[in-house]
């Protein structure tokens, strides 16, 4: 019915793609000119939220309206991670319309007036942020609302089953299935590669999958990648998994839980803290990957992300509770979280540590060592339900014998094989510029310098550390080296060291 | 000192600056090269935060990672919105640099975990806002930590006068300096335009500035602009109110309380309302315009703005009170917001409605010129102490004996001269389908309707409505007529209408 005009402006909406490359992380973003048809025959205006469809697959996009040459007025563009999800090619054509409205945003509503929610609306609502349909603006009112403690224990768990049933599921065919998670916030704390292969090692199922560094120097996976690919497809992975009891890989080809990347996504710029959502987010993820005994890292510490007891101990409970609501065992460790672990921070550097540590290199990083040791005891203990000395002295025997080391490599060999990590070739020394005792490190600003540096996307680059608190040092005791690929590079962070003399603090008593 | 990696590194952070005339609606985005120099010395990424020097102009803007030709590796470009707020032109050299942290998001952190706020932390994060410090995501992280009742009174005279201090104020010699607001969400409210010329003619300084739309068919300004140039100067806006008492401009030429403009521009698609942020928005715009008697019309109905009774007073009870608090006087007239005003929705169609009520003809609009009356004397009671009775009789005589009638075109002409609204070449009638009484008007269906068909960037396109609540209509009868500039807009507005057929509800009984 071609006088239908409702079909007509339909059929009439569509406009021809072009590449622009634009990377607006993970937003969604449609680019149209101020002159095209669809934009004055729907009324769009920048800011406008407008759907998208190419294809069977659609999604809701933010407009940016271009007036220049850039595009024509019969052209439209999207933001790269909108080109991926519709899997678009240059020249296609699209349509645009306005989208429905979201019932879910009267969930939304809600919570941000004060109210709890029941878990049908916390399935609504996460079920609509998975699809991609909330702008950043809804996302960051949704986090704000949840933020402090305005999560009961009961909207936790609605929230957890709710990022579980939007996402893809991981089945496992062994059991237990054990996985291992650090509350993050602590340079170098890379035991994910030591606790694997002692676990998979020691007979249990560990199919570890990591995330990329976002706003770190180096993320597990990233780390991993220095040593052997991490990419796998999902059937690669279970492959390693069935062969080896363990792998390592990037968790990123597998949807797990995808709304609760789409809320780190907006919580890292605002930097909130929102306890319902760590254990949401954590548990979400593991119980997707088919997780049934969890043993949770939570280093403490004034510069960690878990900065006081209290706290840790509120998400310990909450941790245990939901996770037993949940159907999983949930263990928390909280450990020292003052300083860095090991001495390098960034992918290369880190996994010169991981190494020397597995091949029983007498200058291995006792913390580190000692910090895999004891986690992967808790995780044998949670799993195995062994007394707790019987656990810490199988995973030393397991680290010491050289068994962790070779199922290491066979596990390396199953992702694609062992390589070496890379070294900088230019590096430059800070020495302390008084004597006296290293009294505080600055786990942020020590990983800003290795950022500046180039890490993670330079891999050699990084910082070394020296010391550790409580070391005497004295005037020109080397206190970290910074490593960088490029001359660049290494001034920035010089220059950043510089402005930050105190990032390691040295005090006469 | 050359040597200084510091100084080295920041005389390194140049780009040359290439227009690409990209429109975010006034967030603030940088776009660069993924493989620019000073993305990979300075470590950013898409989403980064950036501050942007161009000679003594500075702004904060999020960072969109461009990776094909668009741009080459030593260009950047700013979206339009920082492109004018920093008067850039093509070619130009900009520093790029990590932004110095905001100490105000600490307030803001501390707000969002539910903590009221002191009047300096109120004064730091607003001016951080009005400076464009926070992202688009902070500011709806600030509206949703608002929203509900969140802010107490104390906090909300706090934040008024944050938001005045942040801005321009205008100061006049006469006194007192009246004002009228509207709590928006009714179509063709057009008051404003009778009541200027009546409180004028009656002595009185009303020096009024108005929005155009953002969500709407129309803004106050952008019906006034069908009648006389709006865009003023302010020392043009001075000289029009100095000889006539009384102007309707557009506000955007004054900085007054540009805080309360870039809220506006979250709240508006998130949706939230927050009582104690109209107080501060309508107030401290107001104050800052130099008002000292302030009337404000609030419209109460089913699809209005403020839906209920109870709200209404509550309202009213905080404008009072923050208004004593920052000594100005405030009323509060709660008025019928169940239908749209007048006939016309759009920009001329409502223009049309305004001159017939100026004109004394018969044919204009009873409710628009009742409203404007009722309002305008209120607003001589509230500034002139005179008995309600005698301030009503006063706007009536003004109206009636063609004394405001004059004073609108002496104010059209010193604003630059009196023109004729246009009209549209197409129109088309919806009828009704069945008989029986007009039972509901859904004022944001009918508005969408008018904003499909063009408004108000087309002025002459929008609705005009035929039909009240309460009266008996027989099938075929017209309810209202749709106009539009091209057929395009015509077609696609009355799809939007075909779809929803009960936008004028007709019913039986």
């Amino acid at each position: 019915m071609s006088s239908d005009p409702v079909h007509a402006a339909t059929m009439r909406n569509t406009l021809r793609l072009r590449r622009l490359g634009i990377d607006t992380y993970q937003e969604a973003v449609v680019y149209m000119h101020r002159r095209c048809h669809v934009c004055l025959a729907e009324g769009f205006s920048a800011q406008s939220r407008i759907q998208v469809t190419l294809g069977d697959r659609h999604l809701i996009a933010t407009l940016n309206v271009v007036s220049n040459s850039m595009l024509r007025e019969e052209e439209a563009s999207l933001s790269e991670s909108a080109w991926h999800a519709l899997r678009a090619e240059e020249g296609a054509c699209i349509e645009l319309a306005h989208p429905e409205p979201l019932e879910s945003l009267s969930a939304l509503r809600a919570k941000v007036y004060g109210q709890p929610l029941a878990p049908a609306a916390w399935h609504a609502m996460i079920a609509d942020v998975a699809a991609g349909h909330y702008s950043n603006l809804h996302l960051a009112a949704l986090v704000t609302a949840c933020a402090g403690d305005r999560l009961d224990l009961v909207e936790t768990i609605a929230l957890t089953r709710a990022m579980i049933d939007t996402g893809e599921r991981l089945a496992w065919t062994t059991h237990p299935v054990v996985d291992k998670h650090c509350v993050g916030g602590l340079p170098g704390n890379r035991t994910t590669l030591l606790i694997v292969p002692i676990v998979a090692a020691a007979g249990l199922t560990i199919p570890k999958t990591s995330s990329r560094a976002i706003t770190s120097p180096a993320g597990t996976a990233d780390t991993m990648e220095v040593l052997a690919p991490v990419d796998l497809s999902f059937e690669h992975m279970r492959r390693v998994v069935e062969r080896e009891g363990g792998c390592i890989v990037w968790g990123g080809n597998v949807r797990m839980s995808p709304a609760d990347d789409l809320l780190i996504r907006v919580e890292r710029p605002l930097d909130f803290d929102s306890e319902g959502q760590i254990v949401a987010s954590v548990l979400s993820k593991k119980i997707a990957a088919g997780s049934t005994h969890i043993l949770i890292d939570m280093p403490v510490g004034p510069t960690a992300k878990v900065r006081s007891a209290a706290v840790a101990k509120r998400l310990r409970e909450r941790f245990n509770v939901a996770g037993a609501a949940l159907g999983v065992r949930v263990d928390v460790h909280v450990s020292d979280g003052a300083q860095p672990v090991g001495r390098g921070i960034g992918p290369a550097l880190e996994a010169r540590d991981v190494l020397a540590v597995l091949q029983g290199d007498r200058t291995a990083p006792d913390d580190l060592r000692e910090r895999a040791l004891t986690l992967a005891a808790k995780v044998l203990e949670l799993a195995t339900a062994a007394e707790p000395g019987r656990s810490r002295a199988r995973a030393e025997q397991i680290l010491a014998s050289g068994e962790a080391w070779r199922k290491f490599q066979a596990i390396c060999d199953a992702q694609g094989g062992l390589r070496l990590p890379p070294q900088a070739p230019l590096t430059h020394v800070i020495t302390a510029g008084r004597s006296g005792f290293c009294r505080a490190i600055d786990n942020r600003r020590i990983a800003q310098v290795a950022k500046l540096a180039g890490a993670p996307v330079a891999p050699a680059a990084g910082v070394d550390l020296h010391t550790r608190l409580g070391a005497r040092v004295d005037t020109g005791t080397p206190l970290y080296t910074v490593h960088a690929q490029t001359p660049g590079e290494l001034d920035y962070a010089l220059g950043y060291a510089a402005k930050h003399a105190d990032i390691v603090r040295v005090e006469e008593r």
